[in-house]
């Protein structure tokens, strides 16, 4: 077998300029993170595949990259369909794992617990431009917070990692499953056809209101039912307060807590936010998680066409593990859409160490170098990064390379 | 499926207490390193199985966990062995996808080349206590610097992060290929030997030279080559230097730029240390990896029975994916056993930032709630940790829990 130069296909390899950014960010989100109390905890990047295959993760349980039993476990003859050969299955994300997590350590974890997680997921999607198969995720969640503190902490700590990181201007989107239901109840769509109406909804920003008319007649819905659904959403974009209007227009149908809680989660934002951006009453965000239960959020960057990232609360996913439901909430930053921003835009990581150059000519004598060597040291110690080359044979390209690449002193020394 | 709660076997979930000591010795390795002038690369989890399975990993070939292919690649049918039905393979070191990445992207990157990686890896060991299937590495390496001045910065850059962690006392042993080739060829073990000699000599900590002697004889070696072979280790062990006893007494055998290496290494590795640790020639040195051409090192821990790191020169390992050799000499800290013995230890982090709690009672109103937490964000920005969290029935219980995990001043927040 010959070997190939190439990452695997769909996958990348990172340099160091993106490395560079890419730290910088991770020490950003840890520091305002832990800031806000949350903790760092860590899962295998593996789970046992019948964690990753029960329906809790929608379309990405199609895109698992699946590891292969091994040993005396692994058994071609007697195989009769690929479940019998796979043991293990690549994360797709970190929400499954962490209430896996939970479950299992509970009781060695404060109540509530804020868990801060930063890791690679996988996807076997279709390589595209911009999209790949192993990315990074960087998930906030608090579990065992039944109030809006957990709503309204979430938004506040992911608002103010943005904001550090030099971003302002965007818009935090959100939504509550209840408020999709009622409006879907009030309607009348039958409880069994939300799914499909919420999936059609889904494309109100590529298609419009009436695309989405159209595209639930195309379903076979009743013509009232999707005007009175239609009237709903042109109501709240004529209202001032599109939560009162709802709360007025739809009245029993949709429970007072929720009304009450999207209120305070809006006010208490608003009041304590330290970075720039507006929090937005969105009824038409769907989110495709089957396993929200409550709020959902969205990231939306005037920068970016899609999402940034986003979230929800999904109060049921512990109980599939233990028997018993925990509140959970939680609040994803896109963090490689963050990095494809902060790249674009020529980004400068603030507060770099000054960065020298020593150019030891060839043949320098070994006792001489040692001088040299300990010349460095002492500035290193100091907080300076410093590089120890030999001279190349081309030096003054060598020479320019260094400048590219942030050595703003150059320090030779000959052999003489 | 019914869920599973533990981990995959034979990996772990890692709690915040853990992961807080992983995150903080994480960024004391990456400052340090930056200091020495390395810059941070990272390649995917996966390679092409290939690249996994050319004999450059020796016995860690046979722990790989193998990714199933996907789609209409996987035909279980016509599929006559493993092979056929697996495309991808999880790494099981950084070494061998440094070598990849270097090979694809040489036009791209500064020569030398001083890259940091630090990164997890799989091997599918068979599961034991304190070893995980899944583990952190952190590897340095430089590439493209023939001289002896890779290794030194190697060593000194290793050994200053070691000392900011807090370890002294330890050892840095060095050997070289070549003397373990010049000290076999002298004794009159034929070449085709060597390897099956090595490996019986590795075993030196373990059963001692009488144990070597024993072992070899039985392997069916000449008396007198086993004779000589432990005249020349006792001799080193009786010189006062054991390279200048090598050079007189292997003569011809012993490449004279071997010994002048060595030597170079340590009067500059001496000479320029800011770590307290002794660096020792250690003849009985062999590691495990075929690729290693020259020098090899490790680290030996007081408190550690066995290795905590180690690396060496590979220059033929790039020319197996490009055609043309290039110098290459890394080192790689045991990350995983640093953290045990931190943890061990009871290591406390320095300088870490003031915890507060703000503890609500249930019922708090919304409006005083954003009240108390504009206080916390404005704590935040100060620098503080500020945890706002629901006061629970058992607040002594809740209480005593948060001065555990460190929170030192507790604010009681009541609806009154």
């Amino acid at each position: 077998m010959s070997l190939v130069k190439k990452p695997v296909n769909g996958m990348k390899d990172i340099l160091p300029e993106e490395m560079q950014i890419r730290d910088y960010v991770q020490s950003v989100i840890k520091d305002t993170y832990r800031s806000f109390g949350f903790t760092p905890i860590e899962t295998p990047c593996m789970e046992n595949i019948a964690n990753l295959s029960n329906k809790q993760g929608g379309e990405n349980e199609k895109l698992i990259f699946k590891v292969m039993k091994r040993g005396e476990k692994l058994n071609l003859e007697t195989a009769k369909d690929e479940s019998d050969l796979v043991d293990f299955g690549m994360r797709y994300d970190l929400t499954v794992p962490l209430a896996r997590f939970y479950a299992n350590h509970a009781n060695d974890l404060p109540s509530p617990f804020k868990a801060l997680q930063i890791g690679s997921v996988w996807r076997a999607d279709r390589p595209q431009r911009g999209r790949y198969r192993q990315f990074m995720q960087c998930d906030i969640d608090i579990l065992g917070e039944p109030s809006n503190l957990a709503e309204i902490e979430l938004i506040l700590a992911t608002t103010t990692t943005l904001g550090r990181l030099g971003f302002s201007g965007f818009e935090i989107r959100i939504n509550e499953r209840r408020i999709l239901k009622a409006m879907a109840a009030y309607s009348g769509f039958s409880e069994d056809d939300f799914d499909t109406v919420f999936i059609i909804l889904d494309k109100m920003d590529k298609i419009g209101m009436e695309g989405v008319a159209a595209e639930l007649k195309q379903e076979g819905f009743a013509q009232e039912a999707i005007d009175t659904y239609t009237s709903l959403f042109q109501g709240i974009q004529e209202a001032e307060d599109g939560i009162s209007y709802l709360a007025d227009t739809l009245g029993g149908a949709l429970e007072a807590d929720v009304v009450a809680g999207m209120k305070e989660i809006a006010a208490s934002v608003n009041a304590c936010k330290t970075a720039e951006f507006a929090l937005v009453f969105d009824p038409t965000l769907v989110r495709g998680m089957s396993y929200y239960t409550g709020t959902i959020f969205e990231i939306a960057m005037p920068e970016f066409g899609g999402s940034c990232g986003g979230g929800g609360r999904y109060d049921q996913m512990i109980g599939k593990f233990t028997g018993k439901d925990v509140p959970a909430c939680g609040f994803s930053i896109g963090f490689e859409r963050i990095i494809l921003l902060l790249m674009e835009s020529g980004y400068q990581i603030p507060q770099q160490p000054k960065k020298t150059a020593f150019l030891i000519e060839k043949g320098y004598p070994g006792e001489k170098l040692a001088e040299v060597i300990a010349k460095a040291q002492k500035a290193r110690q100091d907080g300076q990064q410093v590089l120890i080359v030999r001279m190349n044979k081309n030096k003054k390209f060598q020479k320019e390379q260094l400048m590219k690449d942030g050595y703003e002193e150059i320090v030779e020394f000959f052999n003489r």
